[in-house]
């Protein structure tokens, strides 16, 4: 059974080999091997890899072109999201549509696609129609959860119950399906592929909440990135949401127009932060944090039983920054 | 066995469930909708179905939601191509980006996509590998020609060698492709999905060579749109491409001159097409049209052992309009 980290470079290693293949060379690739070059910490290929490893009791290795699949799928996923974002900058890079163009970043991200779907049955014929089924299922949402997400920017008021559906299909459901698809190729019974998704949906809501809290409340050195970007950006995360939804008419006021009028960013996130506090945001905010990972570490008791899964579960711990 | 229009109206039927499922009405599903409403030959998942009933000596009904899945295919292609030839018009109405925008298109097209793939193996799983594998590998040669296409349509020369591998790629592949994906299905051996593929593909570069042609010599009663409309776009076809590589220095001048400068459009066709007769461009148009029937005829031969092959045979016939 080889480590996160053990795992992590032979997925890189192959992920090598993919981008330097001769054809890639080509003008519809090379976007397909820029953003592939962006690295990023592989936490979906990673996921399938251990899962398949606890479960099949075999060589990860089997699964690595499985594994770029479920990496490939997300990539172009990123490339089409930051088209429709208008998104300039990825990873302190150039975005492919601002690289090369709108139509380059289209096409590169469909080729792209089709390239996942058949490393996801390259090396499990006889899996083929299960995973195939449970890979465009989870596609699906993603596509679903992008157009509630774009929906959503553009209508008035949102409920929090849609906020939590979208970001489920948006986010959680590829981080799910990363461990229910590993499941699968390890030729798992329905009941655990079922627990193995629905443990990977549980974390995947707790992390986009999670990073919702921490723009605020986490310290900058920290988290690496400028504190309270979505509340300068007006960014309906959690917090915003459920603060418009729980405010009282004056409160509403007051956040409308910090929201629309007030030029002084350190003002804005005062402001903001301070009605936060009145109506017991950051605390309801943890609170479903914590539901969604006691979740998971219920769904993980029954999986525990699996060789290796102590492993999965310690990779994810890892990745939950729990220090707020 | 049934007949090419009885498989129509199943195919029809089965659209139209697709279509009409709740989900649909949802805003992603919308355009999808839309698009699969305009209409067309359905050329694609009939051949898929001929070609399975053929092989199989089973009833076409099993291999309905394989047939939606090249038809989801080619209409997801149609969405995006459209966005990236900015064509406001698509069969008489407005193309998904103009009646929608560019976001909604591109994700309306990645989600028709998913679903497309889903189609091709929720009735053959004990097939899905070869089904998915084939499917992908079209998939990415469409991708590539769609790229040749753009690519071309940027450079100064372009030779007809490329020409002809690029309308390969972006149009006779995914013929070829319907064609074996129905062998698959029918569980056919690799030598007979073979030769339906290279069947299929060598008619569709035919058809797209006659197209070529038959827009500049065909009468435009038959032909029902109009006449030389590529002359006058500047359109790079086989005949244009052919044209430039064979002029000499004084025809190709006077084709730049009419190509870039001539205003009257009368003026401009009947001096394109003086040229393309001093040049022999029709006769040798024809003569690469043929070949192509003719390769596909010999492959026929091949194919013609098994029942039902003659009625595909005779479906494409009727489709190929020889009367130039």
């Amino acid at each position: 059974m080889e480590s996160p980290a053990a795992l992590k470079a032979l997925f890189e290693t192959r992920l090598a080999e993919i981008r330097e293949q001769d054809d890639w060379s080509r003008s519809l690739y090379r976007p397909m091997a820029y953003i592939l070059n962006l690295g990023g910490k592989r936490v979906r290929p990673l996921l399938l890899l251990l899962s398949y490893q606890s479960l099949s009791g075999k060589s990860a290795k089997t699964a690595l072109n499985a594994a770029a699949g479920v990496e490939l799928f997300h990539n172009f996923t990123l490339i089409h999201d930051d088209i429709m974002d208008r998104a300039p900058v990825r990873r302190g890079k150039a975005t492919v549509h601002e690289k090369w163009n709108e139509d380059t970043a289209i096409l590169a991200g469909d080729a792209m696609f089709s390239i996942a779907v058949d490393l996801m049955v390259r090396d499990f014929p006889e899996f083929a129609a299960p995973l195939i089924r449970e890979f465009m299922r989870v596609s699906v949402g993603v596509c679903e959860g992008q157009m509630e997400d774009m929906d959503m920017a553009n209508a008035p008021g949102a409920s929090i119950n849609e906020y939590i559906e979208m970001i489920r299909k948006k986010t959680a459901m590829l981080i799910g399906g990363s461990m229910s698809l590993g499941a699968i190729a390890a030729g798992s019974d329905q009941e655990t592929v079922a627990a193995m998704y629905e443990y990977g949906e549980a974390i995947g809501i707790g992390f986009q909440l999670q990073d919702d809290f921490l723009d605020v409340y986490a310290k900058e050195e920290k988290f690496g990135k400028q504190v309270a970007g979505d509340i300068l950006e007006n960014k309906k995360t959690f917090l915003l949401i459920r603060a418009m939804e729980k405010a009282d008419a004056s409160q509403s006021e007051r956040l409308k127009s910090l929201l629309f009028e007030e030029e002084d960013p350190g003002l804005k996130i005062a402001g903001v932060m301070a009605i936060y506090e009145e109506l017991g945001i950051p605390k309801e905010t943890r609170s479903h944090i914590d539901a969604y990972f006691s979740k998971a570490e219920r769904m993980g008791a029954v999986l525990a039983q699996h060789p290796g899964f102590a492993q999965i579960d310690a990779f994810l711990k890892a990745l939950m920054q729990r220090d707020y």
